[in-house]
């Protein structure tokens, strides 16, 4: 390989994944570890610098690195090269970029998750040759970045667009924002196996308990998924309930964005056909008639690797934001 | 006066707002006309083209009346001089531009009313020296305009930012729009009237049923407010629970946008006390920490001149869009 790579790094509050990345958008030798993120900031930094000193030795020559894309999940500031405010790493104040350019040597840019895997969507994925668009990301959280106008909407503070911390349902379950019935705590995978778990527990009858053995650290969206496939009533109300969440929360984000695609991503879309079938028509049958028109919703296209492509590519593409 | 002169005009399902504007943003001769909308656009088209006569016959000279900037209460295309949806008006792609320019020759520019009323807010009114404001009215229904580092929020169909469409109550109160538990259908005059009313139907004591001496229809936010300063267990209630409606509704705004400001006028935040106070600390309380940082709650300074000085602004004043 004598091709010039960035090394696109996305830290989730489970996992890492990394990549390296050509000026091209397309990842080499992508791998995920554990974030292990009980073991503190210092241990995170070192095996990013462990990351980093990998991907060198995969390549011809260490010049042929030209920087590190680094995703984190919390709000970062490129300029200062902090993350100041990590609540799933349980991260605050935290001087990444100085930390890893005195180790390595190489250049850092850092960005959000969110916003890294809607970039990586908006430059090489479901969102390319689209100008305003919005991706989220359903997995343990909810995760959103917004593109307005071929713009990055990122606020004055640097970390607009938490369209997961958006109450739709006054009074509803405990988020942990602080507020109860965000969109995050319907929605996420976290929040639909609490769901299911509760219903369990309520004495709900349903093939699950089977599938899992009893055993309640067992359940995952799949499994629900799994039993929802196979008629299982309990399971089908539960993503039914969900995709109503999800069309609600949708449908205010078109009706105050009027984006021309939403894209979602994340373990949750894979649920199947309960919680995804007609989605898009649901929210355009209840959005503002002149804000629906142009809506399309769609699958994320880069997957579990938006984020790395993402984070990459602000070395190599141009990104102009809103506020920040 | 020999002065040049735009002539704002504000048109609303109730009234039409007029006012000669200075190039410095000053009203002069404001006024406020019956709109009559049952009497359809025909009517509404003669009626601004009176306003029009009227106005250029103040003027010394004819010629120093140099444009009409109409703000109206639905999506409407500056460039086609549309206006495609207007359902407080009932009208559909009414041709409001060549129409007036025919009768009476001057140059017409077309603004959303919440938008004109955000422009007059961030050009001269509370909004000076922001760059990231939501200006927010509160009246018959909800009207809301973005302005984004300096830019104003339109999106691709030209109609973004519908705050007044955002659901933070599933199931709650029937909207005009559709769905259930916007914040129109829960913090609108409309909606404050409404849920007391049907307080006083179920048999709920207050000092209101003395005010209105039983006529039902005599039943204002303003009589709301007098019976909470006069300590009324019910309308303070009702007051309440439109501010926690409120605070929610304001809260995710913060979080998916990030305002440094947000401006907030129209009938009901003359409310009082029990609505207003306090309401930026209850905001700050519940946003994410990253995104409160900047913000301000503060009351609108133009009050209900804010649309009209906004539209005519148009024609003195540059401002970008996102979208559109």
């Amino acid at each position: 390989m004598s091709e010039k790579y960035i090394l696109g790094i996305d830290v989730g509050a489970t996992n890492i994944k990394a990549a390296l990345v050509d000026f091209q958008g397309r990842p080499k030798h992508f791998q995920i570890l554990l974030t292990e993120k009980e073991r503190g900031p210092g241990h995170i930094l070192k095996k990013l610098q462990e990351l980093i000193v990998f991907y060198k030795e995969k390549l011809e020559k260490a010049e042929l690195l030209q920087g590190i894309g680094l995703a984190l999940p919390g709000s970062v500031n490129d300029t200062t090269g902090i993350c100041a405010f990590g609540p799933n790493l349980r991260w605050k104040n935290v001087k990444v970029s100085q930390e890893l350019k005195n180790r390595t040597g190489l250049p850092i840019k850092l960005i959000n998750d969110a916003n890294a895997a809607c970039l990586g969507e908006y430059f090489f994925g479901s969102g390319r040759n689209c100008s305003n668009l919005i991706c989220i990301t359903i997995g343990t959280g909810i995760g959103s970045g917004f593109i307005l106008d071929n713009k990055l909407l990122i606020g004055p503070s640097g970390a607009a667009g938490e369209a997961g911390h958006m109450v739709i349902v006054e009074d509803g379950p405990q988020c942990s924002c602080g507020r109860r019935g965000c969109l995050e705590a319907l929605v996420s995978a976290t929040a639909i196996v609490k769901r299911t778990r509760e219903k369990i527990n309520a004495g709900h009858p349903t093939l699950i308990t089977e599938m899992i053995d009893g055993k309640h650290e067992l359940l995952t969206t799949e499994i629900i998924a799994e039993a929802a496939a196979k008629k299982d009533e309990l399971a089908i109300n539960i993503l039914q309930q969900t995709k109503e969440y999800l069309v609600t929360g949708l449908t205010n984000l078109v009706n105050l964005f009027n984006p021309e695609k939403i894209i979602l991503g994340g373990g949750v879309i894979h649920a199947g056909d309960v919680l995804l079938k007609n989605l898009e028509s649901e929210i355009k049958k209840s959005a503002f008639p002149t804000l629906r028109e142009p809506l399309e919703v769609v699958p994320s296209l880069l997957g579990n690797k938006a984020g790395v492509i993402g984070a990459a590519s602000l070395f190599f593409k141009k990104i102009k934001t809103i506020g920040g």
